[in-house]
């Protein structure tokens, strides 16, 4: 017999990739009795019902008043705005809760415009690829893969109890902590790489047209994991460095303190040094593999949906 | 009926995840009619050996001179010294061929040390894995990858005809340009990206545990590719690095001030300049995956000896 949905009726606000994602996992998993899709956009919600992710796609908040589940699924600087728009139309005792790779800023923008009677707990599922909208998503984007629950001081237990069900069921695995500590967390593991990548990407590009073309065609070692990472969903980055500004600019001065003595090694032509500091990075990445979070397969199947 | 084999013996020295991968290969492909494998590393032979990659394993010299093609598959620092020590050994028109990260460098320590009457033209097959040793090695490696050939002036046509033969035999694509051009390019497609990951993959291990174990743990994101680049050996990457010294850091400089200007933009919450950046990087990767060098599958199947 199959397990009871954890949610009568789930309301995704934003379709794309991680909206519909959660919408075609919500069904697939049976976490949900019923899926409700919202989007600004026509073009979006026509294409949800295309696809036929949802029960019911709509542009009218009012659908938001039968949900007992309200996750929104939009870039971390559209917070604000839609926990404004939402708001009104929320039913007492819903749980509301995101998916934003920023927490601080999230809570900060979308707090004060929600009702007291609602439970507001963010959260960050730490998976994705570098497509975007209700095509690029699919039901098994999260398993195995973290979702990290930043409840506030004083959330409501049996509220938290049922978003922890809610994720595990769609196949994540959950863990909880405060929004800060997440903040800082997923800067050096997400934020700064992806600002690396972007900017050696774009280093790249500076040169000339023949260069660039070389780049390209050569791009095998090395460089193309930049240019994968580096292709991820502008908006979406552009809002996690305006809303994650000071924990990446103190990430970033580190880098750079790390980065010249790298530079300094290399100019004094000190073997050694550069020997050294490449076996400990070695030794990182061992541990990652230990962990289960990759594979040591020589294909580099990255898994970036199985982990 | 099979086609007859590019060259009756092949020497393959040092039995890495290069040299090994091509004595699989030449054999799989039939690019050779008789496999010789040497290494200074009697326990490397003796994998060789176990492994039956080679019709002979050798810690002897002397056995160089039945091999009408030689390659050197150890790290860029050691070519100096490899060539002068199979120097006295080569046949009279024999191919002698490496492949090092690094062009320039590698003619230089070689070039001086090899006798009049061989061919001495430098290869380099971008491929590979961040796993080394015999062990790592296998057939397909160099399928669909590019292997870059830079003959000096005045090389010999037919010698270059059949060391192209070779490496199309057993899988790549091959290309031909000065060995000053291919340490340009393979400085921004490769170099710099792997001094990039190193360093960050060290920044984040220089937090206490708590912190670092937390970065491993949540790595999915951005990170875990770096890992994964930064985990590529170390010996081989030392020699790169002070071999290849100023397009590094010339490179390293252009990085840096781009680098630069991103973080004005993060501190200046220059929304719309980041946003216009990020789309322009997107532009890259789609370009790389049109002409085939990466697949776009939302898998993150990275493919990387599949291209």
């Amino acid at each position: 017999m199959a397990e009871a949905p954890v949610f009568d009726t789930v309301a995704i606000v934003g379709l794309g990739l991680i909206g519909s994602s959660i919408a075609r996992a919500a069904r697939v998993f049976g976490a949900a009795r019923r899926i409700v899709a919202l989007d600004a956009s026509p073009q979006a919600l026509a294409r949800v019902r295309e696809l036929g992710i949802a029960d019911e796609a709509s542009g009218d908040y009012e659908t938001l008043r039968s949900a007992d589940f309200v996750v929104f699924c939009v870039p971390v600087g559209a917070s604000g705005a839609v926990a404004c728009d939402i708001a009104p139309y929320l039913k007492p005792g819903a749980i509301v809760s995101d998916v934003g790779s920023v927490k601080g800023a999230v809570v900060a923008q979308a707090a004060p415009h929600l009702p007291a009677g609602v439970h507001f707990i963010p959260a960050h599922p730490i998976a994705g690829t570098e497509f975007s909208g209700p095509d690029a998503g699919f039901a098994t984007l999260f398993e195995n893969r973290w979702c990290i629950l930043t409840p506030p001081d004083g959330a409501d237990d049996a509220a938290l109890g049922r978003l922890v069900a809610f994720w595990r069921r769609i196949g994540a695995r959950v863990e909880v902590m405060s929004a800060e500590h997440h903040d800082r967390v997923l800067t050096l593991t997400s934020h700064l790489p992806h600002l690396i990548a972007y900017t050696i990407v774009g280093t790249a590009d500076d040169f000339g047209d023949e260069t660039r073309s070389e780049v390209i065609k050569f791009s095998a070692s090395g460089f193309r994991d930049f240019t994968r990472i580096a292709a991820s969903d502008p908006t979406m980055w552009r809002d996690i460095f305006l809303h994650n500004r000071d924990a990446v600019l103190e990430m970033l001065a580190r880098f750079n303190a790390d980065l010249a003595s790298l530079q300094g090694m290399i100019e004094k032509g000190d073997g050694d040094g550069l020997f050294e500091f490449f076996t400990r990075t070695r030794a990182i990445r061992r541990s990652i593999v230990e962990q289960g979070q990759d594979t040591a397969a020589a294909d580099f199947g990255r898994g970036g949906d199985k982990a």
